[in-house]
């Protein structure tokens, strides 16, 4: 058996080419999923996320700056809510400042920015991803109490244990439950829901693997692919990859040393 | 017995400032609700309105370019979806290309250019309301075979009778249903969903309306303000609005008559 | 002597055009004056309004979307502030939302989001100017202290009394004044300080009347050209304008009368 | 001699820094060439590519998102057009994505995109240019046939044989030629048209080296900037350029050996 | 015989529906024919509106801020070009200031401001219409001395006359002359040549008046609808517009008086 | 004694981390700041730097590109002026050109293009900062008479020497001096200004270094953080930076020598 994890492909400046594409849907997505359920017959504020002129636009806070967290800001944005986004990175706000100028407001991550951001949120969007760790639970059950009833929470990055402290993975078709007043949405695999866009994505990032492999075969494209030898886990049996033969307590070997 | 009517309330240049705040929560909810049963869980063709980079955004078609459709248009265009409005108002198309450029395609409404448009639209908006009246079906069933399986229609003059033939109203709670292949929703009373919002901008219109009244009491507020004289509909339990005496057949009294 | 008075010519639709100018000069620079007195030298906040990636913004709320708060507005969105403008008139706040979209929050200007809009401004720009009457005092100096300590007020209309309680006029040497830790920027003929812009903004309005009077004389000027009759408060030395007679206690004498 | 070849000279990025000023000049005129020979004069569909209120605009595709293909979508999206471009490096589409954000619609180059995207075009600007390397011939003649007659190609990469089959070198004076009714615009040096500023934008990337050569001398300026050593073809009659000894079959000394 | 003029329909607000189509098509139009005549083998400058990073863009300057000349400066700030209009009217410099903010400088037309204009001009717009007469010569051939050898003049109302004392009507096959080394482009007819944009585009605005011809007769139509009134030039063979018979030294024939 | 230097602590692509955020702050200021000393009462020329409709706006000229030049073109474009930016890097200016599109004229920055920039320049930004080393006198004293009476220079990198001839560090209290008719603006440490932004931007690129001290203690810090460790100027009494001991004439120890 020989197998590749999507998840760690990996290129050489530390990006997950193959998660990417997810993350941009799930991104996107996470606004429209957080105006539905803004909605009262959802439980939520009653709010419309961009208002209308002479009403206060609803408030949204992305927490993460990464793919996901950009790509939920570039969907706020163009609701016309009041879009506020933190992060660690300066590096990152400062470029998202380029592409947004005033749009956007960024902030640097730390607990009282959070805080005081967390106060006005008609709509939260956790989208803080650390590849291959679980995400810290910034949103302690605590601090809900802070924000206003009816108030909504996407939390992106379920999948990898979500940044909110009271959130547990729930499914399309009943995607939303309720903790101290506050709407949780935590779909685990959001894009699921826009199948058709989706694929396309997916296979956008996928296929050009998938052609070095059948191209080159399994030596050549390891060998030649830097990307793709990280992402092999088992290589004819053998696990390949440190932290997968750790986790599964079995022994590891090195690519290099099957290839010679 | 005195009553006046929100829907009658009528400025000089006919314009409806009691139904203008509705039209513009119901035109800017209407992408939100479009792109949320655009999913595959609710029937729809589970595209993301958006798309991603490298992946065909889904096209948006929205019928008429008043109040709701300009709203609509708004939001359209800020989810990154291609956006096209009909409208046969050149004067209001060329006001729209002013302000949204080339992100808005604006094309004259006529058989030909909404039968081409509805051939690739992921989701259409209906937004022509004509004041007082039934609005035409401009989409007959025999033009959704035209749509692709899973687009979604949002009709959003549904409480005026709406512009496609196999609408009917449904509620919030049971907001759509399949008619050949293709998701309508229908939901009577959109701004509902977002109360908050809602009253804020209902309040906003009123509220000079109610101060005017309390201010100047009943006789002088008509008087003074021909918008609000039209609104009136019963005044000390006299007919005073043509129509609806002509429509309940009751006896019409002039307001000026009472007045003098 | 015959005398034409700049604030009373005055078009059809009400717009004195000989005043627009100025307004926007006013608008425009108050910004500038805002941000330059909430540094710490000039007992400012020390706030910098657009802020830097990372750090928030300042506040700016913009009191009227008339000539001058909508000018103001064009110029606080250019620093990246938050900007809120409040209005009473719908149909303006509509087209200002049109115009600038998500990157100006419009209100509906009432006593709750005045206060509420005032807690957190760190510029508050005064922009309503009533033609020919006194503002009203919207900011009492109660309201005062519900402002940041350091935070700036630019009344920009202080010429006809401004719409704050405690402005009282100053000038380019001495612009500024602190009353309850509110720094007070009050200058009676704000477009003074650009004088080469004004000038030009100035005579690109005035030029095209003086230009009518001398081709066509006086009579024929003021007979063809309302606008310039209603500006005309002297005529061969009579009173031709029924409000400065009455301030002056004089004979009023009808224009028409004169030219037959 | 010594002879240094501005195509050869190479950053580490792999970019060339003395190309790239012409592929952006080529890029921004291709759009303004594509919409004049739209014309019905010039034997084009007679299509004004932003359309009018109204009126459909133009479709223009663009494959390849390099130099070229950014430059000339940056004109298309100016002109109003629905402007598609296409490329197979899915990080390249997500910055234009940033940049241009629903103004563009990008797409993952493949066989089955191009060839949806040909069917609607008026407008095909080639701008896929691989350094050293004859480009794919992406459209063939049999291609052609899906287009619209009178729809245009703007070959931009003809001097390096052009994405077209049916592409041949034209010149300013007879810039175009008829295949199967599509109108084939490949003149050789484009930015000679617009001699004064291609000079300006030549001159500001070529001059830093010019000015290194003559400060350093040779020695020193191949030694300490690996750009300029990558571009040098010949030094003192020796070819030290291993691909142009190869094409020419003579023999290669490489440059390190002569500096030592 | 009846007869309708297209130039001579005209609603309460004295715009010209009939005309407004082909005006947004030449204006369009104009930026694309000036950018092709700068090229050198046309004998133009060389310069390539937008320029590129690093060098300086070409600088347009459009006489007049009506539906030809917004259009104009819709399609020059597309192309990255520094854009100067200058009209008279300062409510419309206002809107289009409003629209395009700081990428257009508006200035007032008088001799000083066009003079200057015209010395750093690269592409002279001239496209100020006066409806039902001669626009005045803005530009005297003395002025042309002022322009740099090799700028390009497109004169859009050389229907009308034209605002340039060296212009002359050329054809879509021979396009230009140069005067005192100044390029002129003075196509009488400019639509003509995106014949398929320009039919839809006056067909869009033609046909409902068609429609509301045949639906009501000619009687019903002139009388419910005065635009049409105006356009009537012939009407049973009775000359009913003024202006035509006193042309032609015929007998003028009221409309009212035919109809009773 | 342990010290480390905020301007030493250095990224691998050579940014100065703890540098970036007054770069930002003082950028962005110098806009304000030129706007304020342009004014009549500050012996400026008396210029709006945005203009209003119908008047000419100002022309800024930003010197440099980098971190402080980019801030202050952000804000210059936000006041409607007429902006213009030299660099000598081309991929910069590439950048800017993305991001500003039309908005911004990049320059390469050569003594031509310069001298042109100033003969037009209202306000005048140096922002050319080379780390460690004094920025070349760009602007020599003979250069001020080509610029115009009463226009402003803000000098942002006096810090370092500045690229002005005439200029000599400033306060806030006393900010301004004039040299040969030019309003010299060259206070030392703009940011302290706007004490309360200063601060956050600091603290948020200082504190992640602070925190990695106090964890991981000075050696492990040093060792792990490359940059850190570039930052480090005196360790346990010892000068741990070449430029440092060479500078003071002291004895230079490396960091490795110590931690072994």
């Amino acid at each position: 058996m020989t197998a590749i994890a999507y998840e760690t492909v990996q290129l050489p400046d530390n990006a997950l080419p193959l998660l990417i594409p997810m993350s941009e849907v799930a991104g996107r997505m996470s606004i429209h999923e957080g105006s539905k359920y803004l909605e009262r017959e959802n439980k939520g504020r009653g709010i419309l996320l961009g208002g209308v002129p002479g009403v206060d636009p609803g408030h949204v806070v992305i927490i993460g700056g990464g793919v996901v967290g950009a790509n939920a800001a570039k969907m706020a944005i163009g609701t016309g809510a009041s879009v506020t986004l933190l992060d660690i990175n300066l590096s990152r706000l400062r470029y998202l400042d380029d592409i947004y100028g005033g749009r956007l407001k960024t902030l640097m991550s730390n607990r009282v920015n959070l805080t005081e951001s967390l106060r006005t949120a008609d709509l939260v969007i956790g989208a803080t991803l650390i590849p291959g760790a679980r995400a810290p639970k910034l949103i302690t059950r605590e601090m809900l109490s802070l924000m206003m009833p009816g108030s909504v929470i996407v939390d992106v990055g379920i999948d990898q244990g979500g940044v909110v402290e009271t959130s547990r993975p729930t499914t399309h078709s009943d995607p939303i439950y309720i903790v101290d007043d506050i709407v949780h949405y935590c779909v685990a695999n959001m894009p699921g829901a826009v199948a058709r866009t989706s694929t396309f994505a997916l296979t956008n990032a996928t296929f050009p693997y998938a052609l070095e492999l059948a191209n080159k075969g399994f030596n050549h494209a390891f060998q030649e692919n830097p990307a793709l030898a990280k992402g092999l886990n088992v290589f004819n049996g053998h696990i390949t990859h440190p932290a997968v033969a750790n986790a599964l307590d079995m022994e590891y070997v090195s690519l290099n040393k099957i290839l010679n």
